[in-house]
């Protein structure tokens, strides 16, 4: 891991960095207070599609994970997004679904992106500001598609929030699979009027959770209108979990 | 009003009253913080079927409110229940849905509640320790057949806590009239395995509801498991609109 950038400010220090593997750089952010030492909880944070690391939720929630709990967290660059976009004009700013059929149903990219965050965790636990905590999962939408598979693979995980998908599309069988294997407990956002994910797929998603200890929170709204209360309530909820 | 009983005990006063309205008698029971001294918000709580103002969840819900919040909390005994029950043996020991038999389509036993609720808070907002401030309802299952209509009825309700109960059964048009005239914030509570109201009828009735600012929170488990982070959470959210 490399250290590319190295920022204060209002109180949350912000690092860039890059993670070499298997030959590719997967490039991302860290938020810690600063002057920080010992371990504390990680929280990943997953941004949705057309998003990155640098999206304006995902860096206030990584903030106010710092400024209020003083939990350290992390977010990276989904596959071709942010950093990641190639160069010849592949980058995905169509709408979720067009960006969606880029998924193959054998889940490469998803497999891939779990070993993103496997190396993110083992490289950020080896910082001296962070080291072996709890870990939590915060990812909407693109950030559940990737994010559900990587919480039912990754036994550090300990927590996670997730939502604005449905049991639907090309990795709809994975999805379901993964689902019934995670057993943390989980807060699932969704949107009563999502254009994306039909209502009744968003349910059957949150259905085959396997976690006993799971709410769903529903709020009026499209796809991206998720209320500043459910990053409260996703504040609360990871800081119950995930403890001091 | 007549006062019939006056304790204090944990830090918070308790009262019995009873109120004649109409040749009956409403009895309830008020909770306030012992020597409190002018106005506050006051939270009506609507108790489920078979149950009565002294079920263990209202009485330490309106005891949460007091001790927590500095605000005046009451409960009634809802229609044949609690005080109301009759002598010669009628009292609502059935399931639910036997219970919901009782009820007329003419909705007379739900417009003679709401009529209990009005003078309630007339006499109540009368005491010198309440006074004249925001009102909130809380009540699930019967407390929202009953308490859904009463909301939608008394302006002087500005926020209100629902669920447990669906768009069905004989009061479903009334119901579905006054949900979609509901304009103040709701939290409207279900649990996913609930076997009294099947799941698609409860989100038919979070959907009729009118009011723009609304949440839907889901748990596993079955209609009368609703877990304490539920009451967390409507304290929570009873404080926001209710204020100080």
């Amino acid at each position: 891991m490399h250290f590319v950038e190295d920022i204060v400010a209002k109180g949350v220090r912000e690092r860039r960095f890059d993670i070499e593997r298997q030959g590719r750089v997967v490039p991302g952010l860290l938020w810690t207070p600063p002057d920080a030492e010992g371990s504390r909880p990680l929280v990943l944070i997953g941004h949705g599609a057309s998003g990155s690391k640098r999206e304006d939720y995902v860096v206030a929630l990584g903030r106010r994970l710092v400024r209020h709990l003083g939990y350290a967290a992390v977010a990276i660059d989904g596959p071709v997004h942010g950093d990641r976009r190639t160069k010849t004009g592949s980058a995905p700013d169509a709408p979720f679904f067009d960006f969606g059929q880029m998924w193959s149903s054998d889940m490469t990219m998803t497999d891939d992106h779990i070993g993103d965050w496997r190396a993110t965790i083992d490289a950020l636990q080896a910082e001296s500001d962070i080291g072996v905590g709890a870990v939590g999962y915060w990812g909407l939408s693109m950030g559940t598609i990737l994010g559900l598979p990587t919480v039912a693979a990754e036994s550090r995980i300990s927590v996670a929030v997730l939502g604005l998908m449905g049991l639907t599309g090309p990795t709809k069988a994975r999805i379901a699979t993964d689902a019934a294997t995670i057993s943390c407990p989980v807060l699932f956002l969704m949107q009563w009027d999502d254009e994306l994910f039909p209502r009744d797929k968003v349910f059957d998603l949150f259905g085959a959770l396997g976690s006993s200890d799971k709410r769903l929170h529903a709020h009026p709204g499209r796809h991206g209108d998720v209320p500043l209360e459910e990053f409260e309530a996703s504040e609360r909820f990871l800081a119950l979990h995930l403890g001091a």
